[in-house]
């Protein structure tokens, strides 16, 4: 029995692609001391992967010959550990890999429900961030409008659908006007701007009648700038991520920062989702009200195989994925 | 009896000169029913009049022809409202002129105290600022570390001199090698970076060894830039202003917005102080309070004559003020 593994074969100076990565094989890992063996089972798949490729973050830098780190859905194979049982379903943070091993007490057992990816949809990573983003720096409120980019991505489908579900006027911005459309039939948006057709600025004025009061970046440049234009006075910007910026070696801040945060009042803000951590019962019961009413749609995105992780995360950042995009290593254990 | 008014004679299309201004001189305006005349007495001088000849701001934008609109302490000449006597002296929106008339509950009238110039200055507009913003906005806390750029102008020296009472360390930005010296020596600064001297990232970590809380950025651009490298996690950037981009045809946002917000988590947030004006009260009696213990220097930069503005507010573009920079138009009336 062998551990695949994907390791970075080299930092990327742009674009992302293939080569920088390279599939190893190695024995499976044995649990030392306090430790479990865990099967990774789905894996998230994040434009912050690309980001940890550039230096220190919130986290340590990913180097050369890493195996690339993921949050991870997994199952317990073996365990030295009075903590997990084997058989348990986790969360934890893994790498692209078959098989690792980790203190057991850095594995957070989950509920075992009949499908796991929605752990990392809509009750998952990209149900919270989108909640804890907006409801706790965007803080929107019924009658305001709320603009959100990616926003047929994992975050953006989610907060767009809360905003409705709270009654805000909803306008997302996507990429091609195949998905602007999916996003407003199939997720109901009030209106979705194609930001590669040119004239972001006017085209989202056309789409905010009223502006905006709430924006929930996940792209930052260009496209941030012209949110910008069309905010509030004392309109909040939630900074969730800055996708644009993390795949080039040029990175360009909007012009008008900090210009319309003085004059419109605004304020900008940045958050991790572990930051609400103890909010998230209250995004889970919030959740699972919308999704049984049918006002929040779960969208998932799943790659099969972690042979395809890295074409998975190149796709991303071009923007290629609908809703949460994760890979899957191994099948359900149920 | 001429009233002198200083207009825009053409909107500068990089940097203010002298020429897009014109003295003009009419009849002294009676006042209507309603109204008061006003005699101006000093002219508050602001980066943000040049920001306001780039287009509608928080307040319409000044156009070709206009006099100067100025926030101005003033004596009242004329009455025709029970509001307001003869001998009164008051804060009004007004312009560069000798004298205006406006409606008597447009203007608000003030203490009479010894140097009308501290109504300005430390317990006017420039203090006012500086409390509200650093206190309301960039929540500081003894033992944290502020940065505050445009540290001898009128609001930075007041913003660092709060800081300091609070018992935080203080670094200033300034353009300088002189100005920094008195930064730090008149104003207690514990350290006052130069920014002309190039390498301000590397300057600001030495001078921020545990990093730095809270930013009070005056003047965006690249100084905003190189203060987001140095901010700590969950720091408070309070903007106040942007004077690096008033006066140019080409703004430049910083490369590392908003990436710096989403890894660090900072929040960037914009107001006018007129935003706290419940809280004046509480502003002043903590003014007072620095002030009478010597935690405070009072720096004023008073330049005298009307027909001088235009060139105070020029200079003050190049940073070459200490303090609050006003314009006397007519002697103290007491």
């Amino acid at each position: 029995m062998t551990n695949r593994q994907i390791v970075i074969a080299e930092l990327p100076e742009d674009a992302l692609r293939p080569e920088h990565f390279r599939l190893t094989e190695t024995d499976v890992p044995d649990p030392g001391a306090g430790e479990v063996q865990l099967r990774v089972i789905l894996m998230s798949i994040d434009a912050a992967n690309r980001s940890w490729m550039r230096g220190a973050t919130y986290r340590a830098a990913v180097k050369t010959g890493d195996a690339m780190p993921t949050y991870a859905i997994c199952e317990v194979t073996k365990s030295n550990s009075d903590r997990l049982a084997v058989g348990d379903i986790v969360a934890a943070e893994a790498t692209w890999s078959d098989y690792i091993t980790l203190p057991a007490h850095k594995a957070q057992k989950l509920p075992k429900v009949p499908q796991l990816s929605h752990l990392m949809s809509v009750y998952g990573i990209a149900g919270k961030t989108a909640y804890h983003g907006l409801i706790s720096i965007g803080r929107p409120m019924a009658g305001e409008t709320v603009i959100v980019s990616a926003a047929a991505g994992s975050v953006g489908g989610y907060v767009g659908q809360i905003a409705r579900a709270l009654g805000c006027r909803v306008v997302g911005i996507a990429g091609g006007a195949e998905k602007c459309r999916w996003v407003q039939e199939e997720l109901g948006f009030d209106a979705c701007v194609d930001y590669r057709a040119g004239g972001l600025s006017r085209a989202l004025a056309e789409a905010c009648p009223d502006g905006a009061d709430v924006y929930f970046d996940n792209v930052g440049g260009k496209v941030l700038e012209s949110a910008l234009n069309v905010m509030n006075e004392r309109g909040r910007v939630v900074c969730c991520g800055a996708v644009s910026q993390y795949d080039t070696d040029a990175p360009a801040g909007p012009r008008n920062l900090p210009g319309a945060i003085v004059v419109k009042r605004l304020r900008m803000e940045g958050f991790i989702v572990m930051d609400f951590a103890r909010d998230d019962d209250k995004c889970l019961r919030a959740m699972r009200h919308w999704v049984e009413r049918g006002q929040i749609k779960v969208t998932e995105d799943i790659v099969e195989g972690l042979e395809n992780a890295p074409q998975a995360l190149i796709g991303l950042l071009a923007g290629e994925n609908k809703g949460k995009r994760m890979v899957r290593v191994a099948a359900d254990p149920n």
